[in-house]
């Protein structure tokens, strides 16, 4: 029995997410059954994380068994025939046969794209959250460093119980700005339900002047999701890189 | 009566190009439906250019009269409330009441978007052509450069009638890697029915070998389209920019 590894891209809009939902769209449902007529027999996959509904990803990493002997190869070209547009094959290896795609995973990036501009981007509709008002990245960029290092994150999890276990550990963030594409990255050890979001909404907050530049600190020692900011929409948000070595604690993060 | 000149980007999958038809979506009929409701009365406008079905702009300038007092800036924020994602309003400023969007125009510049990759890329779907062939950009670039001067453009014009005035002066082009993403840049006086499109699919098959690099000079002096290669899909190509003065003809293009 061989165990595959593959990467794939996808744009999250008509998608409930990946997870593999009845009667919901999903990118695990839609893979699964391109997949399992590639390969000639029921296949299920195991993804490396969920997505939200309208999230996208740069690169979502699976895994899933098979008897068949097809070369990696010929299989990405043929899925990627079968696949609709908005999902796509970047690669397959053959891995260990105890690799597993969620468990192995060290750790992700995420990026949050945010079109700040007074004109929408019609380039852009259903993959940048479009931001009307100046950002003053240099203020948030000092917020933002206060949730590096391990933390308690309860208050930036929805629907966490208090006896949740929230302790995660953020090695970097990046705040970019190239013109009127502003980009926010955040690479951890692991991430809650909705913690880029919130973080991303807290950041939103902070800007309009709703928390202070300081207020981080304060928000992470509340371990309550009412002291911090709105939820970002779901649709600037990318599941942007997955690692599976130690690459992920890079200090040199944010000059990549 | 005010002139007003008027700077919009647009994503041109679901139009049937920019001007105005009978019982077809177009950017023009969209936009004038739109303006003529926050002006409170008909109102045309008049184009920089044509663009063909699917084809995109980053830039593309209009203008058109009005006896309102709007201010501009409460009139972009007024049409891109009412007109759909796929447009946007960039920019409108009062005009000399002599100018003319059209006739005015100095120059142009077009960018071909190619996504070139073996696997399909779900965020470029309509918004670059997906090739999956290796592109030797260095022979390429020696090809684009023998268009750039002053030539009769036959041979790279669909539809030309032999008495039709096919001179045109490109004034540069420039050809740009990253990663998957490549992007060929033209830069000219104007440019004929479909003359970028019969350019890039010209440098797509010399690419493959249909044509050597050195071949260009040889397809220009034949004034014949069918001595040039292919033309390449609409998706792929973007009105970039437009311009009013003689900056279109700075020698620096390729290097901004």
């Amino acid at each position: 029995m061989r165990t595959i590894k593959m990467t794939i891209a996808y744009r999250g809009t008509r998608y409930h997410g990946f997870q593999r939902q009845p009667n919901a769209q999903t990118v695990q449902g839609a893979l699964e059954q391109q997949l399992s007529r590639v390969l000639n027999g029921q296949t299920s996959v195991y993804g490396c994380s969920r997505t939200d509904t309208g999230v996208h990803a740069n690169e979502f990493v699976l895994h899933f068994h098979t008897e068949r002997e097809i070369r990696c190869k010929n299989l990405v070209r043929a899925l990627n025939g079968y696949l609709p547009d908005d999902i796509s094959v970047l690669s397959a290896e053959d891995a260990t046969s105890d690799f597993h795609a969620r468990f192995d995973c060290r750790g992700k990036e995420y990026l949050y794209r945010i079109h700040c501009h007074e004109s929408k981007n019609p380039f852009l509709t259903d993959l940048a959250f479009h931001y009307r008002r100046p950002l003053d990245l240099e203020k948030l960029k000092e917020a933002a460093d206060a949730v590096v290092g391990t933390h308690d994150f309860h208050s930036f999890c929805a629907q966490a119980k208090p006896e949740s276990d929230c302790v995660r550990t953020i090695y970097g963030t990046s705040l970019q700005r190239d013109g009127a594409d502003v980009r926010i990255y955040i690479r951890g050890d692991g991430f809650l339900y909705n913690m880029v979001r919130i973080f991303v909404g807290t950041l939103l907050d902070i800007n309009e002047g709703v928390f202070l530049p300081d207020a981080m600190p304060g928000i992470l020692a509340a371990k309550n999701r009412l002291a911090a900011g709105r939820t970002a929409m779901a649709h600037g948000l990318y599941l942007n890189r997955v690692f599976y070595t130690d690459e992920v604690t890079d200090s040199r993060f944010g000059h990549l």
